[in-house]
């Protein structure tokens, strides 16, 4: 997404030419190109899929949408054993149409992982609960904290269900270092992403995510967090950003990899 | 500043003809109308002053910029007193120019506290801490949560500092109703104001605080909280809202006062 300016194919030699290993790929541009032909470009290009992003939206009250968002769910993971990752992202969702009871729509999720997980687990694939920064709480993801994440995801093993760090989603939060070295204790870091804070926040907040280096995180504190909790994984960059989405794909993903060897790598 | 358009004698004739009994105010338009005037004005109609919005900014790291936040809070503690509310709400204020050290911003306010509170206690006035949204944490306001001001409140007497409990800034923490209950433990909720979240956010988001009642807050929940933890004093509505300011204030006012008795009251 940090460069969906990119077609699948031109992503994939960008890819090869700056000598980055691995991509998280989404699921929209990968369902357009084809499933089965996006696996194949990325495994003969030897291009890692680190992740599948993204499944969840499980906070449906009604059974209809339950049973659509489950349904599109098991899909997810379908789509994430074919590209060969083993992990696929979940948002959780939002608070359903006239609701206010976060409390309740946490718990749906909860339920739904219950079916969800089993299903995923038989087809090697590990589901990776992200909170997301609490702005969005009520139109896009209930779960907020890496504590609420890792107290439902404890519900499961390991294997089954873990968490997603995004340091723009809990940069602010003074108890997320306990919380990863808590993940990291139960093997529950599924997944570990960039992007950086900048101000003002455009309309909307979602698509203001920083450049690595140009906003307020300490990026480096962030990775020696999960780094200390035994974190091995991938580090994915995810920016959501229309100014980079307005630039050369190309150039933008060689910035980017100039920014993650100065302020990460 | 739920009805920044009315001038100061206005807005106490307008609290006067809807029964509202008191009103918290802001420093900027107290200070262009005079302090001793506004104070004389809003006691000679037996409205009483709720809370002054507002101190803090307390993050400055060069010496002169602490210096003048310093006196400028001295200013505001007098401000209080004269005006005849026993309570200066803080925001705490973000990250200096090029920091990404949030702890160290947090460590300064507390600093800061301890050269404030003295001279506050002197003029019968507490600090309240308010902590916003995570949103506003680079450029506004580093404390975030309840937990991290009550952090910083429990080194000085509860009739010193405390804390104010805003709705928009804590409605999706799952932690805020323990730590409200820590707070009123302590005889330390000093302040309550509501505002409703509703999306999406503006750009910049300082001006989308919703109406009572059309957002995704169950205000009647929060103010069961407050109550269950002690907390006698006033509830303050507190609404930036661009929608709202372009209204005839009276109207907006009488509006904020029904929704007040159809969603707490």
């Amino acid at each position: 997404m940090t460069v969906k300016q990119l077609s699948l194919p031109e992503l994939v030699d960008a890819c090869r030419d700056l000598g980055v290993p691995g991509v998280g790929l989404w699921r929209e541009p990968v369902q357009e190109y084809g499933v089965e032909g996006a696996a194949k470009l990325v495994r003969d290009a030897g291009l890692a899929v680190t992740t599948l992003c993204r499944g969840g939206f499980l906070t449906a009250t009604d059974p209809v949408g339950r049973a659509a968002a489950l349904a599109d769910n098991r899909r997810a993971v379908e789509e994430a054993a074919t590209l060969g990752t083993d992990t696929l992202v979940l948002v959780s969702g939002g608070l359903p149409p006239g609701s206010k009871d976060l409390h309740a729509a946490r718990r749906r999720i909860a339920d739904a992982l219950a079916e969800l997980a089993p299903h995923a687990e038989q087809h090697g694939v590990r589901l990776a609960i992200e909170p997301l920064h609490p702005m969005y709480a009520a139109d896009r993801c209930v779960i907020s904290t890496l504590a609420q994440a890792l107290d439902i995801a404890e519900r499961f093993p390991a294997h089954q269900v873990g968490v997603t760090v995004d340091t723009y989603h809990v940069w602010w939060d003074d108890t997320a270092p306990a919380q990863i070295a808590r993940a990291g204790a139960q093997g529950r870091i599924h997944s570990f992403q960039l992007a950086d804070w900048t101000t003002p926040l455009p309309e909307g907040v979602l698509n203001g995510r920083g450049q690595l280096g140009d906003g307020a995180i300490d990026l480096r504190a962030w990775q020696r967090h999960v780094d200390a909790a035994g974190y091995t994984g991938p580090i994915e960059v995810e920016l959501f950003n229309e100014p980079l989405w307005s630039r050369d794909g190309q150039a933008v993903l060689a910035e980017t990899a100039r920014r993650f060897t100065e302020y990460v790598g």
